[in-house]
């Protein structure tokens, strides 16, 4: 059995606790007790006999049980203010509140503790004040034996943290207080979305909303803090966090990327404190993978040198604009720029859509997108551009613009090119949005630990029931998805560096990364947050176990900001391109020939002795590891382009071709990233030193491979990689690795740094 | 581009069809129409011009243009009454209403539509008919040019229907008048749980709840027209399925099922009109999977001949309880028996808990399981015993019983098999669930394939965009989960039959069946709504696309009725003792060394030749499929056996021995279930008459078959049953298969039988 207290007791668990810390009680000071119970008629009889029946000296509570005890009163005392922490009565009082138990509460009560604590002679600050003293042993809140933190505890949060735990903990300060509101089911939907504007607005009052913007305009020119402070408000609310991310990100990212000086200087700092709330308009009815076909107009008057923005067409409105339902009062829309009569693709324009008080301007239709799946705190609307006019200046003018005289021109002269270039400024969006993926599965991961230590069911005949962790298949299922987490989280981290130091460099190998790690990573959140509400069975089905906002809200992360599939069709695309252009003017059929080739010289042969080694050091090691995860990439590219080549070369022209082998595209995409992951993993573990860091690494690193491995085995064993005697000690060594991170599930899921009161729920069984 | 039109000219579409239906128009008739049309003051300027531009005699619709038209029109006019249907007016007003431009509705409109179809010259009534005539060509509403049905479609369509078609047609005309009420979001939770109720009880009331009891007490005897009623109720709404299946099936079953003639005379009427509402306690907060651990105790009373049913601590409340939360009158409480001291194990009691006003009965404490995933129409709830006394016949006592001297008896010695056996009894709910996935599995699959026929997003340079059904990722995503529902469909109605027909026979195998292949199907079911969500992209998100609801309501299905985990070791613990009972009283370590030594003389050698044949002949035979199932499932029983067997022989005992073949458990269980779908995939089409079924249905099988064997191809591989270059084939005939299917998943899905306002809404792009 576990640890456990009834709830009508849990009010008199400081005293309790107080009776017991220094030793068995006199005779007379548990009659006192016992007496001043009694007396106090605010008492329930059961409850009486319960709090008697703990100070009964024939029956203490074992030293396990008053380490819990104390853990429970240090962990509840902790959401009081510290004058009121040392007071018998106020911790009593929290803990009958957060218990539903608060009948308990009164002056009589109030009484009778004062007077028990005078009689007893303990000064109630000073001995409660050893509740709070730093204690390894029961410093952590764990309903289980294990209360021990492992000496990789505090250096793999820090890491977590990427160098940022003032920012991380500056969010927590200002949601924490909301966090009753956050977790309501009771508001309807026009006042959650006013809620998650006003929080949103704090995190912008308190200098968090525009950390990415340059210190001129308020902000500190820091991409990476931004991502930080969008993975810790991830961690309370999805919507807060989407609303934020368009809002501070897309806006305000569009204005500071595709616009110039004249445009910083008018709006950067308002867009920074919320002052000027925007949206990003650039989605379509019919057009939404393909931007580039996008239908809505903006059409240059030489006359009055302004921009007519207009929608063609009812299928041409813009649609899911977060922000736009209700409080965007400016729009980044992106149209199709003509000039003269001459189309110049798609440009992004200005267009204030609301005014101040929020009133709708005139040729403007905003509609509402209505009920969703998640993300109901975010005010997705329709826009609809009836001839709007607007002024010259308002086009975000970086990368094409309309001169005094009524010409276009552009710093680019390829219109394709220019079209990806401004993309390619905006994906700092692909970035943010599976980090707060990944927020959302350690959340996840996190709620699934510590139900499945404290969950027992089932046993031995005529023994306690097992801890469901202690089940190979649970095992198999969560300590996976923990070493995947992981994974992802450094490789983001060195996405996010690079890309936040290398903005002016040629940046398609940020992007192709960035578009296939979003891809992956937000598919291993959707699969993570699913095996462990399966993994906490009915009650992962209750609202307060998170899963439900967690699965709805994450479920768009794998479309919004770019469609899975197609955005791992973009990445083997930019990689192909990536030889082309390193081989100057070579065409698509030189380049494949050469891809081919170079591949092919490049893939080792395959040495029997090596696909054989089912050695547990061979398998374990880093060689063999990133051996295998390269020649699935270069195998699969190689065969890309084999088979790319042979089509054209037969008369297919080059988009069938293209469609012919989306498959092998997504094949080869998924290897590449799958192999930076593990490059960037290595990596990481070789910067640490603390070695107990190390070491944990080492295994949830060994883990990610070879379960990946293992999940890939078809391709391997079909490509004679390995034999099929390896791959069955690769599945046994993918277990073993499952049972011993087992040991370190708790800790591993402590680095996530998951906000207390949501683990408290997972280890509520009323 | 698709064909479509443009919001504000619905109205007009019936007179726009009627002035093309029968060749090119005069041009007084244009002037006159025109006239009449811009007279009118009440039309916009904007819409005059379209309806103008359509009667420009240069530019007249095509042929495809016009059958759009006139199958759009049939299709919403099919919403009319027939009074109605044959009026320009009217059809005009009901395309408005559903378009939301009903301004154009009023007295002046109507006139001038009058007006024009006088002098057309056109009886409005006889031109309309033949809208609604019979035309092959036009009958389906489709947007694109399919629009023609198959050979197969009607025998397709029946034989989902499983006989029961006048059943699924009465649930339909109960539900499609709430539709409405049902598709919307504005309850809140007690509202919509109260009209939930309200529409079970309609459901009741026409006699489709009790269909599963004998006729003496009102119903049928037919499990499987129960099963049809439970199959179209979720197309509509899952909480209604739920509610009512807790009720009827659950609860109803449990007094049919473990109850004797007292309890059927006494209460089988009124709980087949939901007169009693009732509710199935089992589940405790401390004990969902292991039930035999349930802690509530049912203690006779020898001196008034009653139980006392009580509840011992807050952790072992009954919990999740639906039906409990606010309507249940009476609950199956599950609780150890405990007569004169000694324990008897889990048996059922028939404990009232409300009063017929609803008024909660004396020493009962019910709570609200609070917000949930989904399935929030239904009202889970806690129940809590304080020593509640019921007379003695309320214990059901089919399987065991208190005499009247008070003593214990039961036609089951052993109090193990009797456990199984009164579980048993209840295996009818796990073959409901499933079967309420695959409704979830095929709205969505329905939902995703009439989106991708419709939806165009990218297509070759210059060139129109492709409808994205015709990218081979969106194939080999949707087709596979086409092909999983057939066979998964055929599956449950064998099972359901066989149960039905052999009640009183040894039902182990139906159980383990059972078991299994609920956990197989719900996460089929989770798969796909998963997939087909996201291959709706944005559009996907949005609530009224229903994947919403079926995510968050068909989730619990792989957690209720048996964690689908603990299913699959329940199924396989079932299969090695299928072979232990076959040999009479063999123990467990002779069963083993017998299993492994039987499994090794079934597995043939493989035969080099096949294991390299990679010819379609060769793949696409029932011979080498099933061959390839076989061999999976043999082949893990045997290795299953001889771990056991190692294991048991060094000294383990045989609860740890099981613990750590977890995982081969589930192996072994699962390649069992898929043998048997296969097997029953190749039965069905067996029995079919009709060639052009067999033949949709043999690619269909050859789909889930080969998909399924690419899936397990690394554990095929592993065991050199096919050859690298065999596994390669498989992956390109899969993909093969895919695209050939992908010409029929418009009539494959119009044979799941979705009502029709719900394809509707996958079309609809604003």
């Amino acid at each position: 059995m576990s640890v456990s207290i009834q709830d009508p007791l849990l009010p008199f668990l400081p005293l309790l606790y107080i009776a017991w810390a220094d030793g068995v009680l006199e005779e007379t000071e548990i009659n006192f007790i016992n007496k001043k119970i009694n007396e106090n008629k605010t008492i329930k009889p059961e409850t009486k006999d319960m709090v008697c029946k703990w100070l009964n000296p024939q029956n203490p509570p074992s030293a396990r049980v008053l380490a819990y005890w104390k853990n429970y009163i240090k962990q509840n005392a902790d959401l009081l203010n510290p004058s009121e922490k040392s007071d018998l009565f106020s911790i009593g009082a929290q803990l009958a509140k957060k218990e539903d138990t608060e009948d308990w509460v009164n002056d009589e009560t109030k009484e009778s503790l004062h007077l028990i604590e005078d009689y007893l002679g303990i000064v109630s600050r000073e001995a409660l004040r050893s509740v709070y003293e730093n204690d390894p042993v029961t410093s952590t809140y764990l309903p289980t034996e294990n209360l021990s933190e492992k000496a990789y505890s505090k250096p793999l949060k820090a890491l977590l943290q990427h160098g940022y735990p003032d920012i991380k903990s500056r969010v927590q300060s200002i949601l924490d207080p909301h966090k009753e509101a956050i977790e309501s089911y009771d508001d309807d939907l026009k006042t959650r979305k006013e809620k998650v504007l006003k929080w949103c607005k704090e995190l912008a009052n308190a200098g968090l909303g525009n950390l990415a913007y340059p210190p001129a305009y308020g902000g500190s020119g820091s991409m990476p803090k931004y991502a930080a402070v969008f993975e810790e408000v991830s961690k309370y609310d999805l919507s807060l966090t989407i609303k934020f991310g368009v809002h501070f990100g897309l806006f305000g990212g569009s204005v500071e990327s595709l616009g110039t000086k004249i445009h910083h200087d008018k709006y950067l700092k308002d867009i920074g404190t919320m002052a000027l709330p925007g949206c990003f308009a650039m989605t379509e009815m019919h057009h939404g993978s393909n931007v580039k076909a996008l239908q809505t107009t903006a059409i240059y008057q030489p006359d009055d040198k302004t921009f007519i923005i207009n929608t063609p067409s009812q299928y041409d409105r813009k649609t899911y604009i977060g922000n736009a339902g209700m409080h965007a009062q400016m729009a980044t829309v992106f149209a199709q720029l003509i000039v003269n009569e001459e189309e110049h693709g798609i440009h992004a324009f200005l267009v204030p859509i609301r005014d101040s008080k929020g009133n709708t301007l005139d040729n403007i239709t905003i509609g509402d997108n209505g009920h969703k799946m998640g993300l109901n705190g975010v005010d997705n609307g329709t826009l609809h551009f009836n001839s709007v006019k607007i002024p010259k200046e308002n086009l975000l003018n970086k990368f094409g613009d309309v001169d005094e005289d009524g010409k276009y021109n552009s710093p680019i002269s390829s219109s394709s090119k220019r079209f990806f270039t401004m993309l390619g400024t905006l994906v700092g969006g692909r970035l943010c949005v599976p980090i707060a993926g990944q927020s959302a599965a350690k959340k996840a991961l996190n709620m699934a630990v510590y139900f499945a230590l404290e969950r027992k069911q089932f046993g031995p005949p005529g023994k306690e029931e097992q801890s469901v962790m202690d089940y190979p298949t649970h095992q198999k299922k969560l300590m996976p998805l923990i070493a995947n987490v992981f994974a992802y989280d450094f490789a983001h981290d060195f996405l996010l560096n690079d890309y936040s130091n290398n903005k002016e460099a040629d940046s398609q190998q940020v992007e192709a990364l960035a578009a296939g790690l979003k891809a992956l990573s937000t598919w291993n959140t959707t699969e993570t947050i699913q095996i462990c509400r399966e993994s906490c069975g009915g009650k992962g089905y209750l609202s307060e176990m998170y899963f439900d906002l967690l699965k709805a809200d994450t479920d768009i992360f794998t479309t919004f900001e770019g469609d899975n599939t197609v955005l791992l069709q973009l990445t083997a695309k930019s990689r192909l391109t990536y030889f082309k252009k390193q081989f100057g003017k070579m065409d698509w059929w030189d380049t494949l020939k050469y891809i081919s080739s170079i591949a092919s010289t490049n893939l080792s042969e395959l040495n029997p002795l090596v696909t054989r080694d089912t050695s547990e050091d061979h398998l374990l090691s880093d060689d063999f590891q990133i051996d295998a995860f390269t020649y699935r990439e270069e195998f699969s590219l190689r065969t890309l382009a084999m088979r790319l080549n042979k089509k054209i070369k037969n008369g297919m022209d080059s988009y069938d071709a293209f469609l012919d082998v989306q498959v092998h595209l997504i094949d080869m995409a998924s290897a590449y990233i799958d192999r930076v992951v593990l490059e960037r993993f290595i990596v990481t573990i070789d910067e640490q030193k603390d070695d107990s860091v190390k070491e944990v690494l080492t295994s949830l690193k060994n883990l990610y491979a070879l379960h990946l491995i293992e999940k890939n085995k078809g391709w391997y064993l079909e490509h004679d990689y390995i034999s099929g005697s390896k791959s069955l000690a690769i599945n046994k060594l993918v277990a073993k690795l499952c049972k011993e991170l087992k040991e370190e599930s708790q800790q591993l899921v402590d680095a996530f740094d998951i906000p207390r009161h949501m683990t408290k729920t997972a280890l509520k069984f009323y």
